[in-house]
């Protein structure tokens, strides 16, 4: 997050004064690409910049925030389960830029359309971190706490339940010596029609039909795979009860 | 699926003989499509075809193959879940054209780079179905009843369970006031890399870093959604589960 927001940003006309890491072979090396000096230590920090982003993993962003040692100047993080409130105990004045894309330390990525949410303690920082969030993307939004909490907790759901189900996909084709690739251009499709249109108004498969016959079938299929017998349970069940909701 | 094959065959170069439907409405609609004359009773289906496919739901495909009156022809279904064995149980040379794909009657497919699944009671049978298949799409490959079985289930799992766990977002982001679209870009990106890459090797979120304190704040925003809350626990626990035995 550090590199990818590091750049961008300096791409964008901004200047990233320092660079602090607990790492320091990675801060040096960071300090490089951006131009930036580099601060070994708290007391280092320089006192000379607008905004201070704290680009470090979620367990650790309340340890920094707490020495942090500039308490007037706005800190900001870029965590979608943490909320402002973290760093408001330690600081007075707090931000959150939040970039809704998983970042890779090695693959560049242009913000351009990655939709960002901003939050802040006061309106004026609130602008502030508008105005440097729509420098490098045209999607900015102010999202509160909850908010960014919900956004996060639904990604769990859409993106890394729905890998884990290609895994598990995947494992079974394998075991079956059928060829993973069979199946990809199916979800390639689903996801895209999911995206165009809505999820709700894309549903197929034996449960959204009621097919009942389908469904014992495959359970049949998943006999002494305890857990996944449970998983197309649940998520059949679910799928049962939405169409019912639905319906009312 | 009637329809798309019909099409897909005719613009191959083949010819549509005869139609047979159910619903006269439909049938005679595909019959001017496809220039092809209509059969209006199981008596007045033609003998002069090599090849009859019975692209009906899964659950009629037992009623007219019974029905089917030239027990010496090549009947083929093209249904994901039923196994050859049921067309044979009826006539001599049964087969299967499974294509991956979801097909809608109004959209035109191009089945050129949708995978098809062939199966076939004799060899020359099988060779008849790969020539056909192969006229629409160049990914044709054997598939057994039960490879054809187990593909069709991880469809499920990888494409109308995924659908769902979207449907879920939606909904959660939509109670708060979010827009949907914001998740939009990790979602295809998500889909595009595991795609590009493996599943197994692009997991990211919570479970996957074994991040306890972020799974605990998720369910505690579940608290009182207990459905939700149970397909939250069952497919972190069968990340983690996966994680061990990828360890091993």
């Amino acid at each position: 997050m550090a590199t990818r927001l590091g750049i961008a940003f300096k791409a964008a006309g901004h200047q990233i004064i320092q660079v602090w890491g607990r790492n320091t072979d990675a801060t040096s090396s960071l300090g490089k690409k951006l131009n930036a000096n580099i601060a070994s230590s708290f007391e280092q920090i320089t006192r000379d910049a607008d905004i201070y982003i704290l680009a470090v993993s979620d367990d650790a962003i309340q340890d920094v925030a707490r020495s942090f040692p500039h308490k007037d100047k706005l800190l900001v993080h870029t965590s979608g389960a943490t909320p402002l409130s973290v760093l408001e105990k330690y600081i007075t004045y707090a931000g959150v830029i939040y970039p809704l894309q998983t970042l890779s330390k090695i693959k560049e990525v242009d913000f351009i359309d990655i939709p960002i949410g901003i939050e802040a303690s006061t309106p004026i920082h609130q602008s502030q971190l508008h105005f440097l969030a729509e420098s490098i993307s045209e999607k900015v939004q102010v999202i509160s706490s909850q908010q960014r909490r919900v956004l996060h907790l639904a990604a769990v759901f859409a993106c890394n339940f729905t890998n884990h189900l290609y895994v598990i996909a995947e494992k079974m084709l394998k075991e079956e010596g059928v060829d993973f690739d069979l199946l990809k251009p199916l979800i390639a499709e689903t996801t895209k029609k999911a995206l165009v249109f809505s999820p709700s108004s894309v549903k197929t498969g034996p449960a959204s039909r009621s097919d009942y016959g389908t469904i014992s079938a495959h359970l049949e299929l998943l006999t002494n795979k305890d857990r996944l017998s449970s998983i197309y349970k649940l998520l059949t069940d679910s799928i049962i009860e939405s169409l019912m909701i639905n319906k009312d």
